[in-house]
């Protein structure tokens, strides 16, 4: 097992620490992270902070074709890298008292207390300074709104305990900010203008041209403080405002810094100062007000969402933040984003969209949010169509190819084994079509968008497919599956079934609906399609009773993670990237991720052996690895395993078990607690009509409950040690299975413990 | 087939056109390459040029280590990617006539000439301009002394016909030059002096800091005119003279320009300009008297190197231009030096060194120069053994692994599937050791170094390979054959056929020598090697009675290149990546490859075979994937498909065949029409004791004649098409073999045809 990484404490609610660890700031800064789906940012401190860290404030939607054409160029390859930018640091405030910089690298500091509360999301931070014979305790509290999107907020007091002390504070607006991914340290920003404007000072400022003729984004920041400052000073990409203060003991200092942050993305340049100061003055209330709005707001979210457990603070502590951190990066707001795998946390990873949205969150948000929000997220991939038409092109391809990795359906990534190869994205884009018609029980979008999606997913399987005369077989050489620690791999068995599944719910969903869509699938593409279901080869082997993950897998010197030396975990910090390839071990779900898609088409003893032969060979090194492991390993009773794995997904960033925490957090791979504990422990399924549960709990815990949304209804699931019980809080009666009896649920079940 | 692309006349000896193609001025200024092993450059005009082109002047071993740490990094990467830099351009003229600067690119022009001489490496040039009432000739000759390294030479006259002229010219030394390929156009250099000293004009510059620790180049570049300049005038990274004449009709003005060239390879940077001055000095002769010298030292080297071809001048034009740059780029005279892909022609692909150098290379050094010379290749590659066992570290691995791409010997390439993967190269290292020991008889190098360094690649081997269970053979899994048309595959037979050969002749050479050796291999070593030796998988498959390409070539699908649209050649420029590397084109020799390195342990049906199977699948868009044809095709007695795939690597260039050779010439492959005529159509083998001939003569051809050294003897081969006639010019009485026939050679032996 790899070593496990823990700055924090265990707490039901707070992420919180009395130790600055300035030999990993940065994976405190990741840890704290805050945002509202429309901006956020690393938690990184307000003032001057001279040690090592990494300072990261993004912006939803605001990013950078980057160039891509260095080094290597492969045929195919994206003209351009779509790029996270680090944007304008609002919070930023230098503080000196008696004359000396506040810079906690710098000079002695005692009491100090971080903590970011999950329940409401604000981040508060206070530390005790001696400095020439003044002592001062300084407290910071911040959040970003989550009912006022465009709006920041800070408070910090400085108490003087003894002595007497001249204060000054310089707050700023300040764009000189870097990416650390970026080539020759460029700077993405220029300046338009910065001033003031009604008591309030702004700055905007727009990303640098580019080659690529994608749009430029301007940003206006405007600051207001709860005081005049003395005097307002601009700098290059920077302005700011001076405070000067001078306390006694006893005496108390207070200062509040309200920030609204406006993007092209929304408003003109030209009307962004006007706009964001129309927005100052309607949002001109107090700390404590906007506090308590803040706190109203995400108390409603958790009252639909939290995950409560009992007996496991650890696991409790995990789950929710997760489910913290995925809603601060997307609530459904806005149908024009999707969820980044940093989201606001950090910027490595360029791009916004993944496949990881449709494999792993849209089962989360169908349960915890609106249909809306889901059909959002699928609408989004339907909106670029002809991008992904344009994908497939440039790889001579017919039909549709969606990207790696993405910002407006172009791909944008390049990897040639990633971009040209791990093609069965494609394939979960399709997979969330069904999931949601199947969940919601809604044929909307189906019959209009989804079958114009599908059709164009299957023409590209149909002509990516090649008929191996040898085997006479339909192949797919050439690819990368889930597992990224193989590539160009021939006939990887889960990209082969999803893609024969892909024409096959295409079918049948054109046969059921063809009277009622526009989409055409002639005859002979039909045969076509038919004909590559029915000769489809799935690599297998009978000895062993496993799917076979590619052609060549089974001649690998094939052992047991077990059998490493620990200190060469994580294998992608360790090993050359050759010895990774050719080795057996497996980064992250691919067979069975196959067979958690579809479950149903496989016997728990096919679930078992492929388990118990894949699994030991599996290190998890991908965020997206254990939450399915945890489903299947709950389904075949393997509670040891399935906790491990729940543990492995819910504390992956508090634990830092991947090492990589410090570049951000993974964001996408965030719902795969939540899915451990619901598809996994509780065994939610839906993939028949019938709403199914066969819960368990694992012996460590007292209990867990959640809620779940489900075509019209709220239902509250409860598991002790001694019952399930199944709430139906709103919606009408519902037929539902528990442990394969049927029920219909009026008002609430209760069933003994199936353990 | 490709499209071929001819700009120059045919003829014999020279390079010669009468049109300045502005639509492929790269394409001409790559063919009138010239450069003397120590500087190149391509065939830029001395004038100010407006038009597209590509500026380039290089320096032999003078390099920048370039950033790599761009876009998605995989462990095991080096840290820098070493780059051919474009230095100072001396040659800069600036020349105004009435006022009006002479640009081919916007004035009016007649009479325009353009011709390398390839007998004497001078480039002359010849253009009439009308400017305002006058009309000027004006003449251009140059060229890099052979024969005083340093040392470049230009004379320019200007004839007036009509009317009457003033003529300026400002003559730079201008190091304002960057790299077409530089990532941000980056300027690699930075100015350190400049100045005049004893009545010339110097500069020097100095590349770039580097992160990497790697040394920096400084560059000295002195000119001195055969008249004084009017004024010198100092700019950044340059320096001027400026010149004016008046000229009446009938009359000529003429301008003669030295220049000497230092680096700090040789001369401490405080040291070069007294040096430089010393060798101005020494080098004080008139351009005649430079230029009979040079003619004199290029007449030396074509006695023994020439290849005379009767009946087809197109065949004949090529072999000289390959031999002619092959040795402007490398004769042997400085043993740090290697013979880099583009040598001094372009700047694409970074990196002095490839395996080509011992796979393609070597046979001829060691034909066509003294043994020293290729001695000198072979210990360049054991000076570099450290890091060779530091680059097989990087990757996880025992013993050494030599680089793809290097200057230093430390690995300087970064794409995976090359850089971890073509590994087949370090089997090229150990051949050509074998291929030295064989062709000369001289042991020394083996003994000593080259057992050293067979044995860190044969422990590097070992350590690579891994047992498989299931097939009970030894597999070599995650490799990039010489077919770089794929990518990342399991069991290349070239690649484990060649490991096993390593490990044999690593064996068999310690167990003969292993008295005379420090080179010491454990029994239990020993006995892994052999046992590794016998159960090395090498996949074939008996119904086609081929060796197979690697483990699923064969389900791939199968067809000719003739079944390809020719609009779709070469696949590299028109296809994506992926496409490519499931198809089932092959871009160079790859089992054929084996087949050529181990002639003799294959039966002509086995050669026949494979070739009739892979040669048509084959795109050859390697340029070093011809001569490998050629030969075979030779040695089955396909004359068509021989001379095809000789014309293919003599003219590769000059046809323009791959449609990149604007980028630079393909230096490396250049000795392909000289092992296609001397290996192919001669059959010259020299795997056995007996040297041994079995000519064949194209139909369409006349006569060939060409020399070579072999074991202290200068034989001469003549074949017409009557009879083969070997002589021996000078040396020891030696046994050969013509047509299985045995001789012993003392003076002449001729032997009818065997046509």
């Amino acid at each position: 097992m790899n070593q496990i990484q823990r700055l924090f404490d265990i707490d039901p609610w707070k992420i919180a620490t009395k130790t600055l660890d300035k030999q990993n700031r940065r994976l405190q800064e990741s840890l704290t992270s805050t945002g509202n789906g429309y901006m956020g940012m690393r938690g990184n401190f307000e003032e001057h902070y001279s040690g090592d860290h990494h300072l990261g404030t993004y912006l939803a939607g605001v990013w950078y074709p980057d160039k891509t054409r260095v080094g290597w160029w492969k045929n195919g390859y994206p003209d351009y890298f779509g790029k996270v930018i680090n944007a304008v640091n609002f919070f930023s405030l230098t503080i000196k008292v008696n004359d000396t910089t506040i810079d906690l690298a710098t000079i002695p500091y005692e009491d100090f207390y971080l903590e970011l509360d999950m329940q409401t999301g604000i981040l508060t931070r206070h530390f005790t300074v001696k400095v020439a014979d003044a002592t001062i305790r300084f407290n910071f509290e911040r959040f970003l709104s989550i009912v006022k999107k465009e709006l920041a907020v800070l408070k910090v007091t400085a108490e003087v305990i003894t002595g007497s002390a001249t204060i000054t504070i310089d707050s700023a607006l300040d764009s000189n900010v870097r990416n650390e991914d970026s080539n020759y340290d460029e700077l993405f920003w220029e300046e338009k203008a910065s001033g003031k404007e009604n008591d309030a000072t702004y700055l905007t400022v727009q990303t640098v041209p580019n080659n690529f003729g994608i749009e430029r984004f301007s940003v206006t920041a405007l600051m207001k403080h709860d005081q005049k400052s003395l005097a307002t000073t601009p700098a290059p990409l920077a302005i700011s405002d001076a405070f000067y203060y001078e306390a006694k003991a006893g005496e108390t200092i207070s200062f509040e810094k309200r920030i609204v942050v406006l993007t092209s993305r929304d408003i003109p340049e030209e009307n962004q100062v006007t706009k964001a100061v129309e927005l100052m003055t309607a949002y001109d209330q107090s700390f404590a007000t906007l506090k308590a709005e803040q706190v109203e707001a995400w108390k409603k979210r958790w009252e639909l969402a939290d995950v409560a457990i009992n007996g496991d603070p650890a696991a409790q502590q995990g789950i929710r933040f997760n489910l913290f951190q995925l809603f601060s990066t997307y609530y459904g707001d806005d149908e024009r984003l999707n969820i980044g795998p940093k989201g606001f946390t950090g910027e490595k990873y360029g791009g916004a969209t993944y496949w990881d949205t449709e494999a792993y969150a849209v089962p989360l948000y169908l349960a915890l949010a609106k249909p809306d929000v889901t059909k959002n997220l699928l609408k989004y991939r339907h909106n670029q169509l002809p991008e992904a038409h344009i994908n497939a092109q440039k790889q001579g391809l017919a039909g549709a190819l969606y990207p790696m990795v993405t910002f407006t359906g172009i791909e944008c990534h390049n990897e040639w084994e990633i971009t040209f190869e791990e093609i069965h994205r494609n394939g979960s884009i399709a997979y969330a079509i069904y999931n949601y018609t199947n969940y919601t029980g809604d044929e909307t979008y189906l019959q209009k968008e989804g079958l114009e999606v599908l059709t164009a997913i299957s023409r590209f399987w149909a002509d990516r497919v090649h008929y191996s005369k040898r085997q006479q077989k339909y192949m797919i050489h050439g690819v990368t599956g889930p597992n990224e620690y193989e590539n160009n791999i021939n006939n990887n068995w889960y990209t082969n079934i999803l893609a024969a599944w892909c024409l096959k719910y295409t079918l049948t969903s054109y046969h059921r609906l063809k009277d009622h869509t526009t989409v055409t699938i002639s005859k002979t593409e039909q045969d076509k399609w038919e004909d590559i279901i029915d000769n489809m080869y799935l690599p297998a082997d009978e000895e062993l009773g496993i799917f076979v993950q590619h052609d060549t897998f089974l001649d690998k010197d094939l052992m047991p993670v077990t059998d490493l030396d620990s200190a060469e975990l994580p294998l992608n910090q360790h090993w050359s990237w050759d010895k990774i390839l050719r080795s057996c071990f497996i980064k992250q779900a691919d067979v069975l991720q196959g067979i958690y898609y579809f479950s149903d088409q496989f016997t728990l003893e096919e679930k078992r052996k492929n388990f118990n032969f894949y699994e030991p060979m599996t290190v998890h090194e991908s965020s997206l690895s254990a939450s399915i492991h945890a489903i299947l390993a709950a389904e075949l009773g393997m509670e040891e395993k399935a906790l491990e794995m729940y543990e492995r997904t819910a504390r992956l960033d508090l634990d830092n078990y991947n090492n990589d925490t410090e570049d951000g957090l993974h964001i996408t791979s965030m719902t795969g607690s939540w899915l451990a504990i619901v598809q996994g422990f509780a065994q939610m399924k839906t993939d028949h009509e019938t709403l199914r549960f066969a819960p368990f709990l694992p012996s460590k815990w007292e209990s867990y409950a959640f809620h779940i949304n489900y075509r019209g209804r709220l239902l509250a699931v409860t598991v002790t040690k001694e019952a399930v019980t199944l709430k139906l809080v709103l919606g009408e009666a519902l037929a539902v299975s528990l442990y394969d009896e049927s029920y219909t649920l009026v008002d609430e079940i209760t069933a003994a413990m199936n353990n």
